[in-house]
């Protein structure tokens, strides 16, 4: 196809237009139907192995000055197929949120209310360079009931291709319409304008990438957006806390995986517990991480670069804070709203911190990189939202559903 | 003040800012504070009764070319000065939202997680003539613990500053912020170009008025909103029905109030019950009311624009239809998802009626009146949503909420 951007804009309106129809089938599609489709794209999945790991080959061969954490991103193998069939399945499996009566009651006029979960329609999902996304956020749309339009990074390109064609053979296996899953052909940053401003068609844009991606998104969205910002997550340890257990935690926060949105990437220690806060920069620094520490010593001193930073690497920011408020404080000022822990044995500290952040997640005494919407029993998630409108934390298909109220009399008119 | 833009510009900045720092307090204020402070206001809206009906007087002075529809709607009295400050009483004693636990459980990890209702933030309500929107949607907002940016219509414009004084003495009498409740004191548009735009501070629009104002709300706003489309309903009369009923339901649709956004706009009926499609049509204009039909005897033949058409009037637009998929298909293409309902005793139809319209309510056997949030059980609303996203239906205090996932461990890390 010419990728001049008048035609872009024509083929993003068809896409569009294709999309709406689509949704509209499948607003009214058998759950039965849609787990068959999910299960014949996870077979396809396998099936297509070798037209995948071609793809990702050619991907590979094309990229240029990737760094090494983007080509482990980018790469794909056959284990990392495998779970991404097994990812389809697992969705496939799972139960299908449209249709559930969220609500019920009766009112005295004898109208009988039910609240229920619809599909919100049309999805448009922006992402960059890990090709599992097109699976991911293909299968859980459709589980939900939304017809998708995917738009993958560049340097994935060939490989999302492969993995779409295996999603759409699974839609006509089930007998359901190829659109429910439509894929941006084009490479041309245009087509990302287009979707952005189609809010004839497309329902909501879920932009998965780095603070660039989503910024833009969030710059020229015409479409509602839920905004997935970046990781920055932060753990403070209190004063009155088990060593033992804030040591385990803050390694396991940082150095269990750091490419993950749930990785730790600020430690905020009470002054008075400075000694516990060098022992574990100490630990963290014999793990092999790299530690930008104001008040404590590390690896090197932080500098205002550092607050805020999201490193996905063996990388962290710590600093030495006067009390509780100051660390809440740090997090309200250099935070993303994504994911806070504090370690503490105080309820009160606990309650304090839970009452005034208001990031998607916080927790008590527990490891940041639980911010995962299988640990959260939601199963696959399209990502974490940092937003507070309608979705929020870990996205599964539960989040990417609407409601509609059904109401039944027996000729009941208004007084 | 001075109107001009820039410092209308430097105004909404700043009363953002003052709406953010007020929404960082009302996250944590317990909601006996904001119980007294709305049973504060409502008394204060009573005293100020001679006050409230000044500035109203004025404001019909100073109105030029209302129509009488127009003049209804700016116009208060003793009596709806009294059901306003109720309101407020309601909004009062209603169950506070913040806080709630909407869901808890435990994972196999250990953790225990809560899903917690949370504030939205900052809430801006831009309507027209009704000046009683400034006490609902100001005290819902606050039930809700959300900072709020009025801004009315600018034939109210003195009622609301009226209105808007007894609010905020009932802040102050509670020792809540007086900023949680702002009104946009200029009447230059240029300040809801400005609101529109106020994404730093402002985390939801919410539009209160006619397709001019939320057409604009729409393509102007860089802040997400929750849509409140006209309504216009329709009914379906489908061929197995009880007469009575449907005579009943539509007239009482069409006449109890003609100004409601739930009032029928559009009557369609199936073909093979067309003789009680005449019955319904004469009664209808025995009762008044301006017939445009199609395939039935009306006032007056219907033409194209009466299809999609909200009269908030005697009028009603009817149509004939071949069968039920054709009154589905009429809707979808001329109703604005707010309110439709079918009249039928056979179940497959109303099934039908349910799966392939997606309005925000869908009735059976039941009069389109009933599109209100007190009718549903929800208390006071701020309008009834017609988007997808966050709120749908009626928007009541629950639906200006957030939440956020609140999880405790016992040092537990991830494997």
């Amino acid at each position: 196809m010419k990728d001049g951007t008048g035609d872009i804009h024509e083929m993003m309106q068809d896409m569009g237009r294709r999309a709406r129809a689509a949704a509209d089938v499948l607003a009214y599609t058998p759950a039965e139907a849609k787990r068959a489709a999910l299960e014949a794209a996870a077979d396809a999945i396998l099936d297509a192995e070798a037209e995948i790991l071609a793809a990702n080959a050619a991907d590979l061969d094309a990229a240029t000055n990737l760094t090494s954490a983007m080509t482990d991103r980018l790469k794909l193998d056959t284990g990392r197929i495998a779970s991404m069939s097994d990812g389809v399945r697992a969705i496939a499996a799972q139960q299908d949120p449209v249709g559930a009566v969220i609500a019920e009651w009766d009112q005295p006029s004898g109208l009988r209310i039910r609240r229920v979960r619809t599909p919100l329609g049309v999805v448009g999902v922006i992402y960059e360079s890990r090709p599992n996304v097109t699976a991911d956020a293909g299968a859980l749309c459709l589980k939900a009931g939304n017809a998708v339009i995917l738009r993958g990074g560049s340097e994935s390109t060939r490989s999302s291709a492969a993995i779409h064609d295996a999603l759409v053979q699974g839609l006509k296996a089930a007998g359901l319409p190829a659109d429910a899953i439509q894929r941006v052909p084009t490479t041309d940053r245009a087509a990302v304008g287009e979707m952005l401003t189609l809010s004839e068609y497309i329902d909501v844009i879920v932009p998965r990438g780095g603070r660039s991606l989503v910024g833009r998104v969030q710059a020229e969205a015409r479409v509602p957006v839920f905004a997935h910002l970046e990781g920055i997550c932060h753990i403070y340890v209190d004063k009155d806390v088990d060593p033992e257990m804030a040591l385990d935690v803050v390694l396991n926060a940082k150095t269990r995986r750091t490419g993950i949105c749930g990785a730790v990437e600020c430690l905020l220690v009470h002054e008075d517990a400075a000694e516990l806060g060098q022992k574990i920069v100490d630990a963290l620094m014999a793990a092999g991480v790299d530690v930008r520490a104001e008040g404590l010593s590390g690896s090197a001193p932080a500098t205002e670069e550092d607050w805020g930073k999201e490193y996905l690497d063996m990388k962290i920011a710590a600093r030495l804070v006067p009390d509780i408020d100051a660390s809440i404080a740090h997090i309200r000022r250099y935070g993303s709203s994504h994911t806070e822990a504090i370690l503490t044995a105080d309820d009160a500290a606990a309650d304090l911190f839970f009452a005034r952040l208001d990031s998607a997640i916080l927790l008590r005494n527990a490891s940041t990189q639980f911010a995962d919407g299988g640990e959260f029993g939601m199963g696959a998630e399209i990502g974490i939202a940092t937003g507070k409108m309608h979705a929020r934390g870990p996205v599964g298909a539960e989040q990417l559903t609407s409601f509609k109220y059904l109401v039944t009399g027996d000729g009941t008119v208004r007084p």
